[in-house]
């Protein structure tokens, strides 16, 4: 994995000053840690799920489902995987029903996920969904230790699995979070981590990932008032799911009160797939407030070598030069160009990450590259990355809500 | 349909000065005339498709897919529809294969649309496609009179049907563009446009809507620097590829340097779904910068009335408040409580829109909707909203690249 930055580099202070803050947060801040964790406890685990299941059930939402959900998607379109995965994460009802009519309960293995263990959706789902399968054995509960779940779970005899201390539900995808779902479809976890650890070891080793995560999440942080639209641009439709966790992760995290301030600040993610977007919001960046950042994401080596095919079409002949052209050679030419193009404009900050394929390793390196950045980023603009405390107004008034329409 | 704005009324002069802009546009910007369009040609050419087509393949990309496509996803969830409706709208190889995987090629009929004739995702795809598959009454071409692919498809004596006069891409979706796919699924074509005129009979004829999108483009148009991203909040899975109409309209729309000053200027569109966006981007919205408005979407009747389980779960009494609840009235539940929480903080500017269905109409009324509403607004911001001439930098450069590539 390589990332290109098109702007200048920052000053050391700066950068000394958040390396050495993100090196005394490791300390107490759990993900960091992940990456080395033994998972011989998943992988035995999984041993428990029978063979006859065909299908495994995310009953989770935000931090619960969008990690396992971004490498799922992005490895399976070239894989055979063991078994499908769903992810249950709306109260929609036109959805639960059109989910539940693509599988077989009596096939399938539920993963109930919460870390607080009241979670609204989550419960609204495993009601509906326990009441027309109530088989605890089919049931696998992923929580906080010693949550309302955890003791529900003991009184129906289900298995409880926790999450690691201080890991929150944003960066919970390299935990039991994301790696049960993953590892029970096949997918190689061990590789996943060992992604994971190959940035954070060139991030905290004075590696390559160092002098480039500290001069993009420097230049970002400096620039935040100008340029506080932060686009992730990712040329390939596997990549869809991973801009979703990447909006999550970019926005909550860092979106909040100032630590030190009485002001509101925030970096707005906005995930993009390429070439489809050229289409729809290239426009705006091209030609819109110059508030935006780019990064574009490359894939090397799609695992798929389709060639447009060597045929000429009458009066169409300007198109023959398409002819024989791989289309990965097309759309990585596309990125190239739509990447030329913003930087001939000269003032809007641009880099690029060339990724080799789509395989565990990868998306591993792509998670932590991401969760490092924002850690950074964090950091330098003066906020606590890690919490949330702006989502829980609309809960209050929810309950407060439910229990009128109950009383 | 109905809008409630939470925001004040602006001035008379101003949306005085919009309304009579937008009449006038009337005569030459095409989009406002094809509510009353005669649709028989398009429901006599559905009948030459043959029965035993099961599925409709849409080649094209951002205009020509992103609206037929919301339609078909907000409608079918809830109906049995005809035919299946697919969209080849990238480069990606391994997308691609994937797509063709889920067709088989003797059952399917192919529509390329391209305004301009030679668009190179539609033609690389369509190369590809034609190689496998090169049977000319498979495919049906939609273009301006007069396109190279009009000749073209001339001279495989293959079915030509244009697009109307003066309706750019992003508007076209209540043109052949977005009818003829969605009509030969059996999508009532009539009712959507009833739907749409509803709504534009009303903003011209000085009904409810005039008021009201005149209220709510004055007060963005007003404010855009200040609140320049406008998030969509939709409470339902079916939106999502509205979401993804609105993101292309409003962005492609109003991201433009201003016609009567040097200056770029941007409406930055966000799409997103309730309630699992709670969990993701609204931290953001809450505590992040005052930079966003945001417009919830609700849907009264999901024609799914779907009720959570009345079982009670030891240790987590406190969600008993959820039993026996409609998962419709939950959702909705949820999204006035957000909306609640976001008004609460007195400066961030909100409206909800309460649509009755998922049917046609409905989707006909939100459709015509956001398009007039992004006509006044890019007239008060003073932008060419039917342009786009930021996407072309890119397709020069590929241009270059691809004659290189082959020279």
């Amino acid at each position: 994995m390589i990332n290109k930055l098109y702007f200048p580099c920052s000053d050391n202070k700066t950068k000394q000053h958040a390396f050495e803050a993100i090196k005394a947060e490791q300390k107490h801040i759990g993900y960091y840690g992940l990456p080395e964790q033994d998972t011989s406890a998943i992988t035995n685990y999984c041993q428990k799920i029978p063979e006859t299941v065909e299908n495994i059930v995310v009953i989770g939402i935000g931090g619960s489902s969008l990690g396992a959900k971004a490498v799922y998607e992005f490895i399976r379109p070239v894989r055979t995987l063991t078994r499908r995965l769903f992810f249950f994460e709306s109260t929609d009802p036109v959805n639960l029903t059109a989910l539940l009519h693509d599988i077989v309960l009596d096939k399938t293995h539920f993963l109930v996920i919460s870390k607080s263990g009241t979670t609204v959706e989550t419960f609204a789902i495993y009601k509906y969904i326990y009441s027309l399968h109530n088989d605890p054995q089919s049931y696998t509960f992923i929580t906080d230790p010693g949550s309302p779940l955890e003791r529900y779970a003991h009184t129906i005899r289900a298995d409880v699995l926790h999450l690691p201390a201080n890991v929150g539900g944003r960066f919970s995808v390299l935990s039991t979070v994301g790696l049960l779902p993953l590892a029970l479809c096949g997918i190689d976890i061990h590789t996943l981590l060992k992604g994971a650890q190959s940035i954070k070891e060139s991030f905290f080793n004075a590696g390559y990932m160092q002098e480039t995560l500290l001069n993009k999440a420097a230049y970002y942080a400096k620039h935040h008032a100008q340029y506080h639209i932060n686009c992730l641009f990712a040329y390939s439709e596997s990549l869809k799911y991973f801009c979703e966790w990447y909006v999550q992760l970019w926005g909550e995290s860092l979106g909040k009160h100032q630590r030190h301030s009485a002001f509101h600040v925030g970096l707005t993610p906005i995930g993009l797939i390429g070439p489809k977007d050229q289409h729809s919001f290239l426009q705006l960046i091209m030609e819109g407030t110059r508030d935006k950042s780019v990064t574009f994401i490359k894939i090397e080596d799609f695992n798929d070598h389709t060639m447009i095919s060597d045929i000429s079409l009458p009066n169409l002949e300007i198109l023959d030069a398409l002819n024989g052209l791989p289309f990965e050679t097309l759309i990585n030419m596309q990125c190239d160009s739509v990447m030329e193009a913003l930087l001939n404009e000269k003032d809007i900050p641009v880099d690029v990450i060339t990724i080799p394929n789509t395989g565990e390793y990868t998306a591993g390196a792509l998670i932590f590259y991401y969760e490092l950045l924002t850690s950074l980023v964090g950091e330098l603009i003066d906020v606590n990355t890690y919490d949330q405390p702006g989502v829980e107004a609309g809960k209050i008034i929810l309950k407060e809500k439910l229990a009128a329409q109950k009383g």
